[in-house]
């Protein structure tokens, strides 16, 4: 395997698709937000995408089975008629700046192989916020940031960079002739935020009707809230200890002068 | 010298082989396991694995000759009329990600060439485990994984990835037909692990009927095992130092406060 | 993308160009002078540089409006009959050595395509020093960097070494009998440094009679040492604090002993 | 530039030619070496080798002139009709693994353009040895082994890795059919060991009837001698200050308990 590449699984027969993409990254925002795509319709993988840029370990799966790193591209037809859903997801970015431009002129390639004319990625975006997680949107084109910014997401700071695949795919787009949006939810981003892949498929639920229900995200964000406050009590813990062996020294030292 | 490349010495005529792969890694477990084989088989060297991503220095043998870094293919005609035999072992892993996925993809397609059916990569799992070091085990097929189970192996934890070559060439065995098993002996991982060596070969010689005597394993293990007794007693002095020290120190703390 | 290309947006038509680099460095000096050309001159864009070498990141502007980051080229017709120019810079350098080496020479197979004989590459020269920031001149030909010096650059000291695109097309402009010059501005070289840049500026408005205009440069110089004198005072509280800190300390060891 | 290649700047025809390589590595005896038989011999310079992985950066001399780090082939013919010299160094190493394949592999195609049937690589192998420095010798074949040793050098421990370009050309020189010796002086290896080069080239000398005068590196090796000693002097006046800053402390923590 001298580079990326795509091999197809079964065939698809797409209509009107947008791809929407969630490599790993801050908060698994992304891949959180596919893999509840993909369960919630019931989409079917069609496709992966290897590459000498991922790391090189392999994953063993509960029954012994061992496989490269990937990504996994899913379809889902729209019965209703309107956009296909063509869902990608993986297990690890490119680990090189080469891999990285790589990956997404693959991506860009298979998109317009199957006529897409709109791509969406998906990441997050560090922040110590409260409350429920913004929405940042960044495009290729007004009209789509337009319909983001309708559907309840904010604009992102002037200047700020988009890091990873989820950045490139939007850059290198233009050339390609297809529009592509960028959803970043507000994380943390030291731990998985299911949250925050909510707060993004809202905003994806309006701009293009999927009417995905999200109730089941739920559960999801309660197991991740709980392990916060698990944290945060161990760490406040510590830091109680930390302060009681200072106040100890502190008398030492005051015993002394 | 451009890319990896496989200098063949001289011709050899396999019949139904397996290729077993051990590199250097964790406890050297792979490299002690084929060096034992080829001894104890005395196998025949058959070609050299050459590559630009081993790294960039010689080594120098007592005659003062010199040679690059460098894998090394030796084969064992098996007189009982099954499995003959292909070992593969080397100095040193590549030292990139592209290097790495390189040199396994050019292994397969050499296995391809002599029509090997079944390759098994072996390496170490790191593992502060006290008794017989367990043999963890993964394949690309249920028939492989099951042979290596009956022969006492166990199954690798789920998501636990192998790292490098051992890895690599499962991963990518599937898009050559080729059935590949990975066998990863337990090892705390920082001395050779000879031990551990030896439990893999258990299994591998349970699995192929090879039928390899492995008592003269036994000097190499006594070695390790005093080896690493005098290394605990070296560290055990140092820390009984260290705690006096300590309490030293704390009587002059008692003495000012 | 697997290589550095230049996308063209319009045509030009160069009568005698000189090709001027300042991609950004120390103190940013080379970027802080071409911007001021660009705006002074009302210079036009009319080329961009991408490359898979530059950090894979894109960037967002304030209309929410994401590009790769990249380098760009603009042009100026000099209406008085001498030398047009060609001004380049951009967002970042590559990330690889074989990136550095490759985007000179792309920049300068691109300036061969539109007949250039002569570029000027700028940059920053580290150096703790007081008053007007000196201008450093080396240069492919005599010629050149007698011409720098009449201007009021002096020599760089012997040995010393050009980091960069602003070196590299200097090392690599022999091959393709382009003749170039670099001119390197004193800064200190961690804040951005338009005073060092106006030093620059002088100089080459001199060898090439472009009289340009560099009072519109004195408010950005006022901004930065306004920054300057901040940081400096912060930094001598931050000291004065450490000082007294310790002064405290050793009244306690007194005491002690 | 896509790759490393080699210049040439005029015709030569040798006449049985050896090649002697000497990159900047430990002690720089290598580049030493070489520079003084460039030098005593009057070798004359017929070749550049550049390469995009050498460090990014250019150098200016005295005249403010610029040129890329590169290696420089030199050629002395040898009037009493014995083997004729190619003499090679440079600014660098390369700076990446496959750099280092790469740029070894075009210096052996170059040599047997030459027909040059015996290469010698010189380095500095690291020892904090007294008196005359030691060689250490390796080669490709017992012939050039054996010329190595009957001229006082000594054979490396078994082993030894030989890192960089000195090594890598006898790893890669039997695939040339091209014999290779590499001779190592002892060197503490942090300051430019001109004393080590003599030992190395005491041995070439004898080795190849070359006759070369030494005698003027005496010089260099006295000042290199007079820099040592200011250093361990510098050295020693710290380390008394560091003692006398401990006892003052263990005094101060003697009236305390």
């Amino acid at each position: 395997m001298k580079e990326t590449y795509i091999k197809e699984l079964r065939q698809i027969n797409p209509s009107n698709a947008v791809l929407v993409e969630g490599f790993p990254g801050l908060g698994l925002v992304g891949k959180i937000a596919i893999r509840y795509l993909i369960k919630q319709l019931k989409a079917e993988k069609f496709a992966h995408l290897y590459s000498p840029h991922f790391p090189y370990f392999v994953l063993v799966n509960k029954k012994g089975n061992v496989r490269l790193l990937r990504g996994s591209f899913y379809f889902w037809k729209n019965e209703s008629g309107q956009n296909d859903l063509i869902l990608f997801t993986g297990d690890s970015q490119a680990q090189t700046i080469e891999g990285q431009y790589e990956i997404a002129g693959q991506m860009l390639d298979f998109a317009q192989k199957y006529a897409v004319k709109t791509i969406v990625t998906i990441g997050g975006y560090r922040m110590e916020a409260k409350g429920k997680p913004k929405v940042f949107a960044a495009a290729t084109s007004h009209e789509l940031l337009d319909k983001a910014l309708q559907a309840g997401a904010i604009v992102s700071a002037s200047g700020s960079p988009i890091v990873g695949t989820a950045g490139l795919i939007l850059g290198l787009a233009r050339f390609k002739n297809i529009g592509a949006l960028c959803l970043l939810g507000e994380t943390r981003g030291y731990l998985p935020d299911p949250l925050s892949a909510r707060s993004v498929l809202e905003v994806l639920n309006t701009i293009f009707n999927f009417n995905v229900d999200l109730t089941a995200l739920n559960e999801e964000i309660a197991k991740a809230e709980n392990m916060l406050t698990r944290l945060q009590k161990i760490e406040e813990k510590r830091a109680l200890q930390a302060e009681e062996i200072r106040r100890e020294e502190d008398r030492k030292t005051t015993y002394i002068s």
